[in-house]
């Protein structure tokens, strides 16, 4: 489907770019288990177990820092130091 | 909700840059779990299980790298060498 | 096999970038457990147990962080600031 | 409490680097488990567990990239190549 | 041995590269179990259950990051843009 | 004890790196867990758990990505590109 497709890491805010990394951490999913139907599933387990959900989490942060840094963290401007 | 957009990842301080860490990892739950009613549930089982404390603080330091990263260290001078 | 072997970390987009990541975290499992019968018998396990997902998603957004590098994140442009 | 407040990320040494990591980890379970009295029930608990012990570790791990980072590395000179 | 010993982080190929990272995380387990009698008694264990396989393919692509950023990711050319 | 002080991050080989990385892994251990006595008590439990030995790598991992860095790789050369 040409939607799912990644066109690039861009986006406007981190807002988007949040966005972004959580779909990064699904499509990871998607493509282990490739039904949806088994993913719908599963998903009332994991969404109500604690350590699933920070787990789940923990892969977005990872995503997030490829996304921040793929868009120089959206900085409009270098600190000034030096 | 407005104010919970991510509008930007630089911060006045390590201190700030850490919240703004927190919240992040938070956002990564709220959008697995969206509702408020059964987080407030798992609260009390996760901050009771050292494991899924510390498995928080985890995605806590990620955050943190990427909004230390952002924000050049809340360095005011770089290193004199060379 | 040669077409196993890799050849450069260079891709035209994200999505072939992603598609690579997923590549390079099979490998790792392929090179710890050899046996292709074993990893076929092992599939329906992993691929229902959400937590499996998850973590094998992390794997691959691992790669992703070193593949989006390789790349210098697709970027056609740097952001004017400064 | 202000001295409970990052001030900055920049230490003298790598071995003081590293108790601003460690610091930085109880921060982060701090925040997720705000009592103290639970906290101090729970570490006879994780500081016995082996896998708490390596996990709790890990994210000291993390938070020590970041530091050294933000003192590059402690280093007072390049190498020298090129 | 003096072969076990590291001597650069340089690969040829990212291939190589691979190859080098499986080592640095099997080095790793071999410094916290020296016994290679026990190794060789937990191997049928891990490399059956896919959690532990997933596991360690995170420790194989963590060193690869390590591997391919020393090796500037193996480019031969610079991406084009400014 | 001063020779226990970390007192840079820079090696002479990555075969040194590597043993400094395990030593800041079991530095994080030694703070949680000060008692030398439990912490020997807990050797034999997790050195023989492949997942405690996948979980204890993985933290040397991420230690040796910081130590590397720090030593530019162990460089002699940038490779010739451009």
């Amino acid at each position: 489907m040409p939607n799912d497709q990644l066109q690039m890491l861009l986006t406007q805010t981190p807002e988007e770019g949040y966005k972004l990394a959580v779909k990064l951490a699904q499509k990871g999913i998607e493509l282990t288990q490739p039904s949806e139907e088994i993913r719908q599933m599963l998903r009332p387990v994991y969404s109500r177990n604690p350590d699933s959900l920070i787990a789940a989490s923990q892969v977005v942060a990872i995503h997030f820092q490829t996304v921040a840094a793929a868009n120089n963290y959206w900085r409009m401007w270098t600190p000034l130091y030096r």
